[in-house]
């Protein structure tokens, strides 16, 4: 089945992008997933096809309107579509390898690009959207946080890793951050490979790269153990 | 002064990508900034132009080699270069609106995109690389990751927001997440505007909206109050 991604956005010439190339890039080529975007000021009613307005309140910045943005929703996503409706802001739940994970395995995703101030809340509300931040930064809009999102995502569906699969992704749902990784020459720069690794002791290998793994999560990210 | 960035990659075409449009590509286009990319594959020595090899002790995947991304990094950044070289990588520390920010008043940065397990530990340690994570998940590359971080970092560069400077960023980095927006029209869908924000009462607007921030943050992530 095919994984459907909708994007909203005011920047559709930014898609695919990085996305049209490398493993998503030949994915979206096999089918295994589909990309259309919309653009939202297609739904603006003026002349000047206007998407924002100065916000309530006062302040710096622009706000995306309710009434453009609910039109964009309700035309990409009519009642009875099954996709999540996401939308890309740095106010949203951080995303995790698992949440990931659960959209890979779903139908699709359609996905608002915040940009300038922010989106009014009351279609936030009134269209169920989800807010997903990607991390603790401010972008000049919602369309790369899209794009990572959907990388992501897209590495997941089924046969797009191919042989090419890692372990680092259930490194990652571990809890720990991953073990350093060596591989030939024998020697660089006067540094061996770690004399462990040559050991062929499967056991010791295991036991020795947990303890690197541990030992540089809680160097770098004690919060992922606390959350144990 | 120009902000130089320089990106090692096995895919160059992936470069300027979404940084090529809208504010990132403007400010390209006016010399704010520099985008260069140097191909990893360019410093292979052997026929096939290898770049990785099996992992050291066994395990799934492949492994940057350590003599390759030394040359590759050697050629991007000679001795003296005062940039900081970074490493696009799940196990980094996580990039923060903070590091950001310093990055912008800097020279520029050197950054390697990660492929496939990782990249051969030795070279991290021997070139000094700053590996920085943009979040929890898992991307097929450090591609996506960079332009991530230079669409944050560029958008700080003097004259790149110009009159559409936000107060979003100075948001983030209070503490907490930002409190809702409105903006016309008045009435959608049966829901009005709160009534505060058409007071014209600065103190009580201020005050509300503090609130209303504190009360999203709490839900959303009380890990960003619990660092205070």
């Amino acid at each position: 089945m095919t994984f459907r991604a909708t994007v909203l956005t005011l920047y559709p010439e930014m898609f695919p992008g990085t996305l049209g190339l490398s493993l998503a890039g030949r994915a979206l080529g096999e089918g295994t997933w589909s990309l259309d975007t919309v653009q939202i000021r297609d739904f603006a009613t003026d002349r000047h096809r206007t998407v924002d307005d100065t916000p309530a309140g006062g302040g710096a910045g622009m706000v995306l309107k309710a009434d453009i943005i609910a039109k964009a929703v309700d035309h990409a996503s009519p009642q009875g579509d099954p996709r999540p409706r996401l939308l890309m802001s740095p106010r949203g739940r951080p995303l995790t390898q698992a949440r990931v994970r659960e959209l890979a395995d779903g139908p699709g995703a359609v996905i608002l690009c915040g940009r300038f101030e922010g989106v009014d809340q009351r279609v936030i509300d009134a269209r169920g959207l989800e807010e997903v931040s990607i991390g603790d930064y401010i972008l000049s809009g919602g369309e790369l946080a899209a794009q990572v999102l959907l990388d992501a995502v897209v590495r997941l569906l089924p046969g797009v890793m191919g042989n090419m699969a890692s372990g680092e992704e259930e490194s990652f749902e571990s809890g720990m951050l991953e073990h350093p990784h060596y591989t030939r020459p024998a020697e660089f720069e006067g540094m061996p490979i770690p004399d462990v690794l040559s050991s062929g002791n499967h056991k010791k290998i295991a036991e020795w790269r947990r303890a690197q793994a541990l030992e540089l999560t809680r160097a770098r990210r004690p919060d992922l153990l606390d959350e144990k």
